[in-house]
């Protein structure tokens, strides 16, 4: 079984040149840590994106969500869509552990907080999630506050895909899943810009699996007799240096649903499909005096570079989780196989 | 029986200070305008409010609709908020005359695209509306493309009140209702800024009308002995001159519904309260090729002013549309009292 | 050239039964009817859509409405979300004369009130559009009253596609688009459902054309010198007799977007992406009294059928309405090619 | 210092009469629980509502929320909105608690569905919060999970009002505030019904307070020389017998905002105004088998009754929680008055 990222098996989606590492650290600030937690009854974990190398609840950027189907727990999104602004990392994890994660973060930002001298007594931290309950023993929550900050410490550019961090226990068109990523490149007005985006999947059915145009789950859907209906989610942060406001980062990340019907998901009843997106420009400091200040607006016109971006994105980051994962037992026995297992076909 | 505005009357709405016109035509740039249809079976008409001097359609401002009770016709809502801009002139009408009065706004974008040199072949017109059935003959649709563009060409700074354009035929807490205005100034950094409102008023109960807080309607209900249900609608569009982006105006204008409320209304069922607003600030001109711009930004952490301001005024503006109406005759013989022909009480 | 459906080529579009029609008026009740308007400069029309055989007013239907892109136009999704019901046929036409169409549905509304004894004062006309100013000369607004009562008058259970109605002059992957239709059949606890979907298909670039997983629009766009950017839009009315309310008709028609991405759209930025969904089932008569009475609900647990169905559906329409085009040449002497020319590839 | 409820002090509130204990608790199986912490440097609780005596994962009840500012960590609303179903009990905390509350609930739905012998593997608590900041040392979160249990065994029909559970830090119009409740009584078709209201507030500037029409808060702020900006938030949850759906619970809880308006609130920036509400009727069963069965339905038409009944409760319980409460010194030894202690002026 050979491991190795969409791209490297001659899988191009789309038209657009993907960044440097193509992945969502290519928008310049970007990190992405992880801590995975396997033993006992464990299969699950937390994954952290931190939006910019500062603290990020005084160094606020632009932001979004789309729900595209609400049946999940993500926390966090209600403030984020009223003040249309980012405050804090965002963390992925599982469905139970919400909670628990969501404390880890309100204390992360209260040490941050205490270090750069600034009171804090409120701040909105975001949690997604998906259910890893066939591999994972969900009902432990056996993440704490103490792998929230591992994950945190250990963000960095280089973003390892598969089964890490929350991806450990998840499963994607019936296989394994987990993390992945991608970015794209695009110019605008003699200026280069970077769309990335980070994938935690956990959805479709194995029999409506396409790949690059070509339906091979209804293929390896056969051969393990494996007809499970689609169940679970998908969570799609996006992140450009394009300067996009709260309104036009929503417009940018409701096409990422593209990239998921590509491959054949039908975006099932449940499930959870919820996209987030942020841009790394018009930072705004809070202690900051000036009620107007100048900052940069981009015109709606050439939102179908991000656009095009985006869906090409989501697609090869599904993809990337897939091909990088390995096959996981679960608590119960049961096992996961990976695509890598059966590729070529 | 004497016609003047509710401050004339000594009926103070807030703390705030109102600008020179204390009309939503403080906002430099603003004009509105009327058409009044009377005679035979129609009380109706047309309003236009006029964005800026410019061609909205090549200066377009950026907007915000909020649909507190969508139990309405209002045209034209879902590319304001995809887009948050506005690119037409915005006209008040009669319920079953929305779909003429857009065409009409269609005309004259096209003309007024024509002598400026640019072929237009989309447009989104905003077309609001109340329901004038019960003092107008509403099937007729009344209300022609001469009607507005009559209104357009009368736009003016000085806003008549009252039983005009397309408040000819409305009804507002059992009493002559119709159009109204009012603004606020306030101080942010050392700089001044203006918001206005104005209003087209068809809503409310009669003894739920409470005036400075004194409930005056129940000793008028008594009076009349009037006891309908809360019909109709209320339409509130605000302008200002600070630098609001799309969201932000979503949230200064979800505040209207505080003005509505001190006077005594419940936001009934059968009615639309449709609130719009937009800044004069940051103009877009589709022609201009840069996709990203320098621009002003505004904080949310100062809008507590211009939450304040559009309390008050749409509290104001929906009394001075009572205060300036008279009493007028239905086509069907049902005669509607003024506030007037009572006060003081 | 050979004009034929889909299917009728071989391409089989997901894994669901098609009703007898294959066809949105498999849904029992649910009639089409179209008036197409060629000659001088025009080539453009209406269709519409009854949602019953009775009045509409008088027989409410749960409704939703789902807005992907909001760049477009379409009237009357304000009062059909806050109400969940739709109470007038649905009209697709021009995007320049959605408001005479408007203004045509209230002048049949009220007709037909007055025909059943019921004295209409407000209602709530559902007109869709796409842009066809490339072949039509969209600025004349040639569709009339006359033209929306024909379009009334033709409606029944067989559905014309390609360029008729308000397809006739829309253009989709730059090749012929229109009108298209597809229905599919689902059972669930004994009882059978049907699903049906009518596409007005005005979008995508041809460079992106995907069929059957078969990426043929990069080499049609190389034929045929075609490198245009993916402006337009596409109108999704889905209907079914499954007893859904408001709510649930959201669910499902979101995932009419599924279909789109299928087909290589990217949800472009210069475009309207409207869905409408509506239940025959759960009628409501106005003039009735109680104001508690029973009815059906459904389960969101087995709303994945549905899920499936509409992707199925939307993903098939789109293609009957490219299979079904004829070339057309436009006011100004351009022509659009159909896909049948170039078929089988 | 007299302690008593608005309506024994002659303070009436609407027409509407209210239910025999005057709360939500009115309405049959609502219950309501508290657990206070104080001590050290805590003022702080938990209040938890109990939708139905079932489990509410096996007895789900239709819901829905609106947002009117979304500044504020609410967990929850996300598969609230997308199912319209509420699942587990209602917390009311403090901001930075709402992890740990929502981990304690999952805890408790675990124990739950356990002793009911359903395996529970995804659950979605609603957790809504103020800010005790003022009062209470917020970073030491120290509402932990046995607080969250204990104020689950102590709910029952009797709802204790002011400092106590959630209500224990919170400051509203410049007094102490905290948890109030109300309700009323309507009639339909022959039937009677009940709506009530229970609210957690921390909201409002104290020179704005109307109490009855009367601007006292004028006269107490100069009284304390008080003078601070409107900050804080409002949490108002509705429960009614009436058989709403989700779009007409929405409908009903954004008129809640009436009832906030009267008593001088602008619905401060820096706030979060969440309103939820459900029905006890249609209760549904996962584990029931039938996709489509049969319930009830009510016609929007009738509304106003709700409308007018949640203004009135929302109005009703905010004065409540003023009055019951009893003044408080925080951690820092800062003292907030009572209303009680002023009263009557």
């Amino acid at each position: 079984m050979k491991i190795q990222r969409a791209r490297a098996w001659g899988i191009v989606t789309g038209t657009l040149a993907p960044g440097p590492r193509n992945a969502i650290t290519d928008v310049p600030g970007v990190t992405v840590g992880h801590c995975t937690i396997t033993g006992g009854d464990a299969n699950t974990g937390v994954t952290v994106l931190l939006p910019c190398p500062d603290n990020p609840f005084l160094h606020k950027l632009p932001a979004a969500a789309f729900v595209l189907n609400g049946f999940g727990k993500t926390l966090g999104l209600m403030q984020l869509q009223e003040l249309g602004t980012l405050e804090t990392p965002i963390a992925l994890t599982n469905t139970l552990n919400v909670g628990l994660v969501h404390d880890a973060l309100v204390e992360n930002m209260l040490s941050r907080c205490d270090r750069d001298g600034y009171e804090l007594r409120s701040v909105n931290p975001i949690v997604c999630e998906c259910n890893d309950a066939t591999l994972n023993k969900i009902r432990r929550r056996a993440v704490g506050a103490e792998h929230v900050f591992k994950a945190i410490s250990a963000a960095g550019a280089q973003v390892e895909e598969g089964c890490v961090g929350a991806g450990r226990g998840m499963i994607c068109h019936g296989l394994k899943g987990g993390i992945g990523t991608a970015s794209r490149l695009f110019r605008l007005d003699g200026q280069d810009y970077t769309l990335g985006v980070l994938v935690l999947t956990n959805h479709g059915r194995l029999a409506d699996l396409t790949i690059g145009n070509i339906p091979v789950g209804a293929e390896l859907a056969d051969r393990l007799s494996q007809y499970r209906p689609d169940r679970g989610s998908c969570i799609v942060v996006a992140a450009t240096d394009l300067p996009l406001d709260s309104r036009q980062l929503g417009r940018v990340i409701r096409r990422a649903s593209v990239g998921l019907a590509r491959l054949g998901s039908y975006i099932g009843e449940g499930s959870g499909e919820v996209f987030l997106g942020f841009s790394t420009a018009n930072a705004f400091d809070p202690r900051a005096a000036a009620p107007v200040r100048s900052g940069l607006l981009c015109s709606d016109d050439v939102l179908d570079l991000p656009f095009r971006a985006i869906a090409e994105c989501t697609e090869e980051a599904v993809l990337n989780s897939l091909f990088t994962a390995v096959p996981v037992t679960g608590y119960s026995g049961a096992v996961v196989r990976a695509l890598g297992e059966f590729w070529p076909l």
